[in-house]
Parts: C-alpha cells; sequence; structure tokens
C-alpha cells in the first residue's frame, strides 16, 4: 500500500478534527505536539512531542513525512525554506504562509492586488500611530494640541506575527494607550478600524494541481475577539456579494498560491463594501460547521488538497447550519452537561476538544442544522450556553 | 474534567470508527488490540497490544477504563463474568453477548421468546444432520436408502461460535459434505436454508436506561457469505414490514438487556415474513453507511448507549444511502484509485481501514447518498469496483 504520510505541526484542535477526517481516507497521520496533553496529541498514534521552532526537532519530523502541513501558523519561515531546500513537500508552502504568519506582508500584497483592505501602514512609535490617524481622518498631519492625547480617529494596532483570537490586537483612541502594542518588540501595523456592519469568511479549499473549491460564504459573530457563532451560509448576504466574497477568496488562493484551506475574514459595510481583515491558512473556526453541515468538510478537503487529491464537494448538506463556541466558564466538567444537551436535543452535534477547562479559552463547539434558522440558531446557542454554566436549563 | 475512559476489546475497523466518532465526544478512548498493526491500533493514541484471550491482559486493560466494550464477540464469557465481579463496567454485559457469540445459546432464546427464527437443532454427527433434514423436508427419521448420501433438503450447519463473513458457516446436501463443520470441535448447530427473497438488517441501540433508538432497516446484499452492499432504506419494504423488524429488534434488545449497538439479520421471504438470521452486539457492517447518511452514526451512539448517556437521532439525512465494501482483489494499492474515484465523484465518501490488502478481505468501504437510488448505487458500486480493481475505468 501506498498511502501517505501526513505530518502536522501543531497539536491544536484544528489538528484533533483534522486526523478524525484522515481516519477514513486511510493515511498514515503524524503529529508534532508541544506537549502530550494537547488537544490532538490525546487521539493521534505515536505523537511527536517536540519544540517546532527548534530546526533539528522540526526536521526530524518532517523527513518522516511524505507531507508535512499545519495547525498554526507560527513555524519560523527559514526553517520551512530550509527544509523546502532539502526537499521536504510543505504545504502551504513558506512563500503562501508568510501572508498568513506577517500581517504587513499580507496587507502589502493584497493592496499590491488591489484587493479591498482598510487603510493601513506600519507605524513606528505613538507618535507615529497619531499621524496615521490623522491621515485616516483627513486631517492635519498631527492631532490638534487641544485634544491633548486623543487621537483623531480610533486604530487598531496589531503586532504583525503571533496574535490570535483577538490577542495581539488594541483598538486604541489616545497616544499613551497606543504604547502597549510596541513593547513586543515586534513591529506594528495601524488599521483603520473599519465601521463594519457583520463579519463574513470566504473559505476556499485548493490543490497544487490548483483546483479549488469555495464554501458557502458564512457570518462570524465574534465576542471580544474571539468567534462565537458561525451561521452557514450568512443570513440575507446578496447571492452577488456572495459570489464576490468567494471569487476574491478564489484569486487570494491563487495569487498567494495556497495549498489546503484558506480562510479569508472579511468585514461586511454598511454601504455594502467587503474589506479583508486576516487570512488563515489551515482549517479555520469559520469553517468547523462543515464536520456536519457539508459535504466535506474543511478538515477532508484541506488533506485531500495537501496530498494533491481532487477536492470534495463542499456544498452544504442542510438550509442552515450554525456552529456556536463553547468557551471555559466557572464549571471545569463539561462532561456532566451532556446529560441535558444530547437528551434535549438528539441532533445536536457536540465537539469536545480534551482541553483543561479555563476561562474564556475555547475548549470545544457545537453544531446543529436544520430548515428554520431562528431555531437552529437556538439550539446551538443554548448547548453552548449550558455546557460553559453560563445557563442551568 | 470527568470525561470517561472508553476501553474498546479488538483492533479491526469497528474499533477504527468507533475511535473516530469518539473524538468529538471528548473522551479518552483506549484500545487493546492483537497487533500494533490492526486498523485500529492504526490510528489511536498508545493502543494496547496484547492478546483478549489472555485473562491478566484483559484485567489489567479493563482496570484503567470506565467502561469496556467491544470490536468483536470472541471475548471469553468466563473472563468477562470474572470481571464483572471485580466491579468492571462491561457493555454489553456477558449474559447479552453470549447470544452474539453462541449461535446456539441465540436460537434457543429466540425461540423461547417466540422469536420467527429458521427451523434449527444442535446436531451431533452427519447421520443427525441427515435426520435433522429429514425433519425439515417432514419425511422420513432417516434417509430412503435409495438416496444414497444425500440429505432430504439441503441444510446449512455452523459452528455455534468463532464464525464471520460466511466462515463458519457451510450449506451441505450430502452426508459426506456434513462432515467438515464437525472437525472443529465446537457443536454444530443445524438450520433450514431458508428460501429468503432478500436479507435485510434491523439497527437499534440501547443503553442501560433503556432507551433504544431503531434504525431504518435496509437491506443488505450478501456475495458469498460476505456483505457486499447495503441500502438504506431497503428498497420496497412496505411501511408495516419495516416498523414490525424494528419492533423485533428493539424487543430483543430489551429481552437480552443489550447495552449498544444490536445488529439483527433477518431473511425477508417471499410470502412476506420476516426471519432472524444472526445477531452482533457491536457496530456492524449493515450500520456503516449510518457514519455519512444518519444523523448520528451507529458508532457515536455505540458509545453513548455504552456511556449511559442520551442516544442521538438514528434519521436518515439523505433519502437514500448506499454503502459498498471493498474487497482487496490483486491490486495492492488501493490509493491509486482515489484520484479516479474522487474526481469522478466529489460527493462520494470513501474509507479505507489501513489493513493490507489480501484477495477477498474487506479493506474498505465506500459511501454514497442522494434521492436517487439508481443513481446513487452506480457511484458506490463504481467506486468500490475500481478501487479494487475490477474495473479499470
Amino acid at each position: 500500500m501506498t498511502f501517505p504520510v501526513v505530518g502536522m505541526v501543531g497539536g491544536g484542535q484544528l489538528a484533533r478534527m483534522t486526523h478524525e477526517a484522515g481516519i477514513p481516507l486511510g493515511i498514515d497521520f503524524r503529529l508534532l505536539s508541544d506537549t502530550p496533553r494537547d488537544s490532538a496529541a490525546l487521539v493521534v498514534r505515536d505523537p511527536v512531542i517536540g519544540d517546532y521552532r527548534d530546526f533539528d526537532t522540526l526536521r526530524d519530523f518532517a523527513l518522516g513525512c511524505d507531507v508535512i502541513t499545519f495547525d498554526h501558523e507560527h513555524v519560523p519561515l527559514e526553517h520551512l525554506r530550509a527544509l523546502r531546500e532539502e526537499g521536504v513537500v510543505i504545504r502551504p508552502g513558506p512563500d503562501a504562509l508568510e501572508h498568513a504568519r506577517d500581517k504587513g506582508v499580507m496587507r502589502a500584497r493584497l493592496s499590491a492586488l488591489g484587493v479591498p483592505c482598510p487603510r493601513h501602514r506600519i507605524v513606528a512609535d505613538p507618535a507615529d500611530v497619531a499621524r496615521f490617524a490623522a491621515e485616516v481622518a483627513e486631517g492635519p498631519n498631527e492631532p490638534a494640541a487641544g485634544d491633548g492625547d486623543a487621537l483623531a480617529v480610533p486604530v487598531v494596532l496589531k503586532t504583525v506575527r503571533g496574535g490570535y483570537d483577538g490577542k495581539g490586537v488594541w483598538v486604541v483612541r489616545t497616544v499613551g494607550e497606543a504604547a502597549e502594542p510596541f513593547r513586543a518588540g515586534v513591529p506594528v501595523l495601524a488599521e483603520e478600524k473599519v465601521p463594519f456592519v457583520r463579519e463574513l469568511a470566504a473559505n476556499v479549499v485548493r490543490s497544487p494541481h490548483g483546483q479549488a473549491v469555495a464554501y458557502p460564504v458564512v457570518e462570524s459573530i465574534q465576542i471580544d475577539g474571539v468567534c462565537d457563532t458561525v451561521i452557514a451560509p450568512a443570513p440575507d448576504l446578496p447571492g452577488e456579494r456572495a459570489l464576490d466574497a468567494q471569487a476574491l477568496a478564489l484569486r487570494i488562493a491563487a495569487e498567494l498560491d495556497v495549498v489546503g484551506h484558506l480562510a479569508v475574514e472579511l468585514f461586511e459595510t454598511a454601504d455594502g463594501r467587503v474589506l479583508v481583515n486576516e487570512l488563515a491558512m489551515r482549517p479555520h473556526n469559520s469553517g468547523h460547521w462543515s464536520r456536519e453541515g457539508a459535504v466535506t468538510s474543511q478538515f477532508a478537503n484541506h488533506l485531500r488538497a495537501v496530498l494533491d487529491l481532487p477536492l470534495g464537494d463542499p456544498r452544504p448538506r442542510a438550509p442552515w447550519t450554525v456552529m456556536a463556541n463553547v468557551l471555559g466558564g466557572d464549571y471545569p466538567d463539561m462532561y456532566q452537561g451532556y446529560l441535558h444537551c444530547m437528551a434535549r436535543d438528539p441532533g445536536l452535534c457536540v465537539s469536545m476538544y480534551g482541553k483543561e477547562v479555563k476561562p474564556g479559552r475555547k475548549v470545544g463547539h457545537v453544531t446543529a442544522y436544520g430548515s428554520d434558522l431562528a431555531e437552529v440558531r437556538e439550539r446551538a446557542r443554548h448547548a453552548a450556553d449550558y455546557l460553559r454554566g453560563t445557563i442551568t436549563e
């Protein structure tokens, strides 16, 4: 048998669910995980425990695989480029990954491609943030002295690397507040605070052959910078705007030579424009609904793409699918909540990641599907809240 | 977290797919497998490699689990009864399992319950088989001398234990042919050869609470005693007959105190009767369609049952779902066939078990679903034949 060996770097829930999707494919799935207690390490045969930032660890792991792919975008690119020289197959490749790893590189490239983005530039220090705010406000280059510390308009600051789930992102309104992001010693990107009406995500998968599939555009509801609920497809999204968003994501995937799953997080504005917020080149929280909700899940299609197999049908199986994240709350024992949730809703799909419960930490998600959106939302919402302990009945 | 530890004895594809279904549940799934190359052992963290027939091996494994369950019915019952005395939770329990392990016990119990079965009895030797054949034929107690070696009617002989996939089953027409089954030294059950028009399976899942769910009755097409194709639901099955079959399976599950998945294999006769052929108390080949075809799969519901969690919705997600087994053929490399099958049919669900290809061995299955039965059957058939190498385009 020549079933290939796929190595995934990173032991989080994305790797866990990718392994799950790999079982039917009959592939040999290997994992490089920080600790033996990581979400994916709990369910995979012989996980390799080690630090992905250590070149020798990464190399030893990669040399045993036919292809390597990623649960996150934190692997040093210089290591990946060195491994590529040795003939390791890396999907997505480091040149594509750079756009998911570094927000400055991503913004520069997308802007060069004419992709709609918030106004942005790399800023040097808090005074430069003030100048950027003034530029956005189309006012003077320096804030008027009478404003004291206030920026002309609020600005979003992001460290170009290392952020996730709202970490590494600040909304600042004063020069004083603008100091914090520079303390990490990572370049800081300033962005216009887009007055969006909601967030969308256009998820696509692309193979080395250049075949690509687009999932329905979803609505992603964030709370404090953390994804809370995803609705597939996005309700009341005009068909043409949905097609435009899918075409945009497919174009980005092709231009950046992405292989695997690409999530394009989008802002939808009141005047009907769609701007790119973030990119992720791996299975993504906005695609978890697809596990039960689509003919082929993002996890299965990510694997098919990195193996250069023909991609599977991304179409939804139900009129509406809603996923709600389960965050850690006050109850450390979420298993107990299964009794209520499963008895109340025999069609509910519960997915827990094997992670220790900590307040605010993503420890699982629930998915419901059906033909009545309000009902489907309520089912997912109720289960997520009950498991977290926010409600008790 | 108090997520439970579920131990499964046996490392075949049923355990593999049960582990897959356990990943979203967040449980700790442990495996006792004969070899590290067994289908499930390839995809599970830290499989225990050992002989389930060895009491100490089984005991060490079981004592680390909150509940143990099974991939097959070959575990010695005296060992399970001893472990039960020690407080090990065993689901299904040994008293139920005995009916899946021993066909003589099963026939006696079902007959006592008034469940329709083929005529049957334990036979002592080939001459006794001849007497049984004569009884079935309602002829003389001994075959007429002029018939020589021939039985009055063909008879099905089964060793009461250890058979699977047509092994341990013989259809005999002469006294000479009847000698073979006795050579194993296991009691032999003789059964009337039922003139059935097709085989059905009624699959149900029951929890310790007594909650139970019934999957749609399926048609199971066997070739040489091996399941080839399963169609869910069984086409052209009158609604009342389907309900009767489900009710029969639910009754058997309750009477035998089955916990977990119970497959009741049935013969449907030309005059519209339904007779029980075999029982299996574990996920079953006739339920593989449910992985993609039902709201809750047999694997997920088996786990929910052995954990005494509320059971999931067994209803089908599509009008028709067809599963076809992929048997080993002349091509050892089935992965190569993915290119054709996935490109031809993006909605196809391929499931390979990681097993070495040997002629006739079940090494995987494919599932297709949709609204046109003929088309769905053709899709599954084509993929199974292509992967096996029976067809090349």
